[in-house]
C-alpha cells in the first residue's frame, strides 16, 4: 500500500496508535502537545534534521535503522546535557509513492529506541514531499534547575575526556561507501554508524558528579567538536593523539587495510560518545567508563583569527572538522 | 556570498547575532535550549514542516514571506490552544548554492513575527540540503496548568465559531497559481496566503472564558478541521453556509472573477483563523470578534465509516478537506 492510499490521516493513526501518550500528557492529536511541568526542573529541547541524499542514502540504510538513528541523535544531545529525556516530536516529509511499510518500519526503529531511554512521541507534523524523505526530530528534557552541563564551562587545568571509543562510526561508513566485504568487525563498526547508542545514563552520573564542567555529543568528530567548548569556554587544549580510545573492532580493520585510525578518530563524526571536562579530583571519582585524552590549556594569547587553540601531540596529519555546507559524505 | 563560502558556522553565528536569548535561558549555541519551568504552567510543543515543491516554490515567494509563515503557523499553533508562545526551534536544510541574502531575508521575517508575539528562536539545526529547501519548526508555549482548549471538548449544543473571515488565503493562492492580475483586493488575499497572523491574543481571551470548550486553528479549511474536533469529541455538527464570514475583498474578486467563495472558505485551507465551540452563553459573553457559524449535535448513531458527521445548510455543492498525501497545491 501506498502513501496515497493510506493516506495523511490513516499514517497518523497508524503513528498514534504505536505511541500512546503517557498518562497525564496530551500527545499526538491536538494542535500541541500539553506537557505538565515539574517544578525544579529546567526543560531542555533540541532539534536536528535528515535529508536523504544528505545524511543517508534510501537504498544503503533500512528504514529501522533510519528510525533508530533519528531518535538516538535528538536523544543523544539530551544525554550531552546531562538530562532525561522526556518526549520527542517527529515531522517527516515522505514521497506520495513511498511504501506504507517503509514508514512502519521506520516507527518500529523509532519506537524501540525512544522506549529503552524513556522518551514518549507526543506528536509532530507529516507532509508529502516531491522527492527526497526528510526527517526531523525535536527532542525535550529535563534536568535539575542550573545543573545543565554546557559547553562554556571548561576551565584551564581540566582534564579531557571521553566515553567508549572513537571513530568507529566514521569506518562504518567509509566501508558502506567503499563496499568493504563484512566480516564481524566491519559490522560492528557499520552497526555503530547505523544503530548509535545515546549515553543517557553515563550523561546524567556525569551532571551528578561535581567537577565535571563542561559536556557535549560528538557528531561531527572531536575536532571540530572540541573546538565548540574551548571557543564557548575562551580556553585552549592539548590532545594527546595516541592516547584516544580505539575499538579492538576499528585497531584490526585499520591494520588490515591501511586505513588511519587517528583520522577517523578525530576527523570523523558521529560516534555520539560524551566528550567532557573535569578536574582531576573529579576525574578520580568517575564511575562512567572514559579516556582522558588530554587537558585543558589557558588561551594562547595571540591566535589567527578561524584558527583553533587545540594541540595534537603525536597527530602524523592535519586534524579536521565537519561542516554541512563544505563537505558531504551521505549515509 | 553563497553558502558554502559562508559555512555552516558562519551561518549559526548570523543567526545567533538575530535571535540573543532571554535573560536565565540558555538558547543557540549548545547541544540543548535550557529554558526555566514557572510552576503551575503546563508546556505547550507543537512542530511544522514546510518543503520546498510541496508547501512553496522558491521563484514566488520571498524569503521574508516564507520566513514569517515558517514562524507564523507554528505561533498559530500555540494560539489554537490558548496559550502563549515562549520559544521556537528552527531547522534548515539549505541547497549550499542559495544566496546567504536568501537566508538573511528569511531570517528578518522569521524575527519579525516571532518578535510581535514575544517568541524567542532558542535553538535549530542548519543542513545542507541537495537541491529543495526543506523548514522545521517547533514552538514552545505555555498555558496555565490544564487551560489548554483540546479538540476533544466540544459538546452537544455548544455553538461553532470562527475568528475573523475564512477563505483569504485560498483566494489569495488562487489568484497566485491562476497569475491574476494584481489590484488591492488581489494583494489583500495574497498577503493573507503568505504572511498569515496568529490568533494569539484571540486564543489567550477564549481561553479565559468559562464555557470556550474545543478550539483549533484553520490550517486545511474548516471541511477538514471541524471533522477533527468532532470525531475527537464524539459529537455532530450543522453548519450553515451561508453565515461563513467573507471579507470584502474576497467577495468582491469572487463576484468580478465568478469564484466559489463558499467553496474557498470551506475547502480552502491557510486562514490560521480559530475555529471553536462553546456555550450559547459564553457566547454571549465574548470579547474577542467572531461569527457563529453553526451548532454541535448529537452524533447520529449510524454513519458509515470515513464519513463525518456534518450537515452543510445552504451548501451548493460538495465540501473538501485537505490531505497531503492526496492533494498538493504548492505555492
Amino acid at each position: 500500500m501506498s502513501l496515497t492510499d493510506l493516506g495523511e490521516f490513516g499514517l497518523i493513526g497508524r503513528i498514534r496508535k504505536r505511541f500512546p501518550a503517557p498518562e497525564g500528557v496530551t500527545g499526538i492529536g491536538d494542535d500541541c502537545a500539553v506537557i505538565p511541568q515539574r517544578s525544579g526542573q529546567d526543560t531542555l529541547v533540541s532539534t536536528d534534521m535528515l535529508v536523504e541524499g544528505t545524511h543517508f542514502l534510501r537504498d544503503r540504510v533500512s528504514p529501522f535503522q533510519l528510525g533508530w538513528k533519528s531518535a538516538a541523535v535528538n536523544l543523544s544531545d539530551i544525554a550531552a546535557m546531562g538530562g532525561q529525556p522526556t518526549a520527542t516530536f517527529l515531522s517527516v516529509a515522505l514521497p506520495p509513492d513511498l511504501e506504507a511499510d517503509w514508514m512502519g518500519e521506520f516507527l518500529r526503529g523509532y519506537a524501540e529506541i525512544s522506549a529503552r531511554f524513556g522518551a514518549a512521541l507526543l506528536g509532530g507534523d507529516t507532509t508529502a514531499s516531491p522527492d527526497r524523505i526528510c526527517i526531523n526530530v525535536t527532542v525535550l528534557g529535563e534536568c535539575p534547575a542550573g545543573a545543565a552541563r554546557l559547553r562554556s564551562a571548561a576551565q584551564a587545568g581540566d582534564l579531557v575526556c571521553v566515553t567508549s571509543t572513537l571513530g568507529d562510526s566514521a569506518a562504518g561508513l567509509k566501508a558502506i561507501l567503499e563496499g568493504v566485504e563484512t566480516d564481524a568487525d566491519i559490522q560492528a563498526l557499520i552497526n555503530r554508524h547505523y544503530l548509535p547508542l545515546p549515553r543517557v545514563a553515563e550523561g546524567l552520573r556525569l551532571a551528578a558528579t561535581p567537577g565535571v564542567h563542561a559536556m557535549m555529543d560528538i557528531s561531527d568528530g572531536i575536532g571540530s567538536d572540541l573546538r565548540h567548548i574551548l571557543e564557548a569556554s575562551g580556553v585552549g587544549a592539548v590532545i594527546d593523539v595516541p592516547a584516544l580510545p580505539l575499538s579492538p573492532a576499528l585497531q584490526r580493520t585499520c591494520a588490515r587495510l591501511g586505513w588511519d585510525a587517528a583520522a577517523l578518530a578525530t576527523g570523523g563524526g558521529e560516534d555520539y560518545e560524551l566528550l567532557f571536562t573535569c578536574t582531576p579530583e573529579a576525574e578520580k571519582m568517575l564511575d562512567v567508563p572514559h579516556t582522558v585524552i588530554g587537558t585543558v590549556t589557558e588561551r594562547r594569547s595571540r591566535i589567527e583569527p578561524g584558527m583553533t587553540d587545540i594541540e595534537w601531540r603525536g597527530a602524523e596529519g592535519p586534524v579536521a572538522g565537519f561542516d554541512h555546507f563544505k563537505r558531504q559524505s551521505p549515509v
